[in-house]
């Protein structure tokens, strides 16, 4: 039997997302919890990513998970092995999470002892990139197999995001995947944001992205 | 320069879309042209899988491509090099098409002298599989790389659809892609459902693919 709760997320009731997402960051602020909220397509790695940031970052924060599935409980019972508290998430066919029902998530996990929570989105690289979630930063994950245009295709989510992980670097040779080019779209879009080569298979690359999340986090926290 | 005609589409102006989309299959039947709706993620390879789908009946039918790319020319520019009549439907940021705005597109096209129609749907396995488009078939692509659980996640898209392309197998050596599981999980959903696994890059099942297609289109346009 497995040990986490589902929540069915409601239809938020606000008319002004932006303002509910800028309120959530600042009750964020005052528990000392920080928000990231984690993108890509299906299939991209999110919670293998997850995982492997789960593990490297356990020893020194207090980790929740908010999954929004769709419609199953596979990644909560994924995650709930790594030792994190999770819960799953049940958005009843929605294709993206707003503030007002990332916060009812929030209060579905329980924030007061969580120095990191984090939000992993709907599978989708159109619609959550179209709603602030309240998070202090969004990330993204694009894998090789996707292609390295994809910046030219789904724009408004490489625009928004603080970080870049390009992920599934380990099949780099069995795809036709420029990274250069790949690094150059997205900085056209989006010239501050980091871009940071993983597999979160076999672990490359995670350092670097685990060791900017937690200098984020102490620097939200402090 | 290139010669396809980019579209802005509008929102549809229809209430019920389920009673468009019956309406709009009429029309097509009475024009004998066949309406495929191509479905997938990004980067699953969809325009890839045109090119090779195109090669292989371009000879035996007219053939007019609607591209509802988000926000770039990329994938129009690439099908126009096949031969088919190809239009870019700009739609604005929008995450799924609907039988109204799908009108609009053939009307762009143009469906006098069209055989087959394919609209390569936006990338996105979440919305577009909630809006009839109005095709006669829906057909979807799964790649390798995304993983067997996806019909777990996505389970209306892969309710929906007529046939499921397995694409990319040429990788399957290198991810823990198991096929039996991906046939059960969608079966289980949509006992109907055609699965056929190709590599639109290489070739196989391509053959397998345009006989049922061409099939289809003969029975529709007859």
């Amino acid at each position: 039997m497995e040990g986490f709760r589902v929540l069915e997320i409601k239809k938020s009731v606000f008319e002004n997302n932006d303002r509910e997402a800028d309120k959530l960051r600042e009750e964020l602020k005052a528990e000392k919890t920080f928000l990231l909220n984690l993108m890509s397509s299906p299939g991209s790695g999110k919670t293998t990513t997850l995982m492997a940031t789960i593990a490297a970052l356990k020893d020194d924060l207090r980790i929740g998970v908010m999954e929004a599935d769709i419609d199953s409980d596979v990644d909560a019972a994924t995650i709930e092995k790594s030792g994190a508290k999770v819960i799953q998430l049940h958005t009843g066919g929605m294709c993206h999470l707003d503030a007002g029902m990332t916060k009812q998530g929030l209060e579905g996990l329980g924030t007061d002892n969580i120095d990191l929570a984090i939000l992993e989105n709907v599978g989708n690289l159109v619609c959550p990139a179209e709603f602030d979630t309240g998070a202090v930063k969004n990330a993204m994950i694009l894998s090789v197999p996707e292609g390295h245009d994809k910046p030219l295709k789904y724009p408004l989510m490489f625009s928004i995001c603080d970080v870049l992980l390009i992920n599934k670097i380990d099949v780099m040779p069995y795809f036709d995947f420029d990274l250069d080019k790949c690094r150059e779209y997205a900085k056209k879009l989006n010239p501050n944001i980091k871009i940071i080569p993983i597999s979160a298979k076999h672990g490359d690359g995670i350092g670097e992205w685990t060791d900017w999340l937690r200098s984020q986090v102490a620097e939200w926290n402090k």
